[in-house]
């Protein structure tokens, strides 16, 4: 467990307007009215500032047709490529973490449809070469975000017959990502928890 | 130095259309017809289909203002937004491996103008959590590209009066990366020579 700064609950005015005296963070994702994205974005800008880790979201790519210079390049003609990778990389104690974000609505089970073979052949090149992979899939109507190992979601995607992956499976294999104030997603804790622990 | 496997030089012809039969690569800019970023793409290519590394090039960051869903989701207003990072990240051996990559048309010095604040930060963050953080250089008329340690150009960009790094400086204390067909840049080996040595 990473010793975060005191005073907790911290309140990160800069991101979002939290009435500093709510007692809790009511944890739905309707009341939050943030996606899974913005709360990894949220929690990795927290890690940066108080120096616990460095993860980036990588920018969509898109694909650049036209530029309109006269009026200091307006991009006029573009369109979304797929991403090739995953969503996020970075640094924790020199090791390299790579992770792709999930969510779903259902209450049972996460479709594995959801992952594309891109994204499966990227992250057994990030355990090729000993990278720290993994995915965080968020089950939204119950509120509940894992930290589930890349081997496994690919063995599984591999060689299970089954199309998706059952709540059950990430509450016995998966680790679950505590949430909060500042930082929302506290995955890191997940992390040392999976990958760092003797 | 790496062990690359056998029948060097070795021709990417999914890439670039290379007469088998050249007896050796051209090596100045003007001939090449491509440029740093291109190479050094080309070499991330040729590092992950040989199981070496796993680097990739974060794409640039564009803000999405206007998209017609009418004709299929094409963006028809756009910006670029400046990188707040380094252009490359990835892994080798499980560790964290950042970087830039900056030419210069001088025969004589390197001009730190070319480097934003931000990426000073960001290579700062990365050494901070113990990441491999450096800078790739090439000197496009002399065809020379250098890496040189993130540290070193930190200090020297915040201590250093002098706008610029002297060609001298990248002789001395930064490790000149051999050019080649394929990979492009070996920059691998330099990144060895200077962060995997015992």
């Amino acid at each position: 467990m990473i010793k975060y700064p005191s005073g907790q609950p911290f309140v990160d005015t800069k991101k979002r307007a939290i009435s500093s005296n709510s007692p809790k963070r009511i944890v739905s994702s309707g009341n939050r009215g943030m996606n899974l994205e913005d709360d990894i974005n949220a929690s990795n800008e927290w890690y940066k500032e108080h120096g616990i880790c460095l993860i980036t979201k990588r920018p969509t790519p898109i694909n650049v047709v036209k530029v309109d210079y006269s009026r200091g390049a307006i991009i006029t003609n573009a369109y979304f490529e797929k991403q090739s990778t995953t969503d996020y990389n970075g640094v924790y104690r020199g090791k390299y973490i790579d992770f792709e974000a999930k969510n779903t609505k259902s209450k049972t089970s996460f479709p594995l449809s959801n992952i594309s073979s891109h994204q499966i052949e990227h992250l057994k090149n990030v355990l090729k070469h000993d990278g720290i992979a993994f995915f965080i899939v968020e089950f939204q109507t119950l509120s509940k975000v894992f930290l589930l190992d890349a081997k496994f979601v690919i063995d599984y995607f591999e060689h299970n017959p089954r199309k998706s992956i059952p709540l059950e499976t990430f509450e016995k294999e998966g680790i679950i990502i505590k949430q909060g104030y500042s930082p929302r997603l506290f995955y890191i804790d997940a992390v040392i928890e999976k990958y760092f622990k003797l």
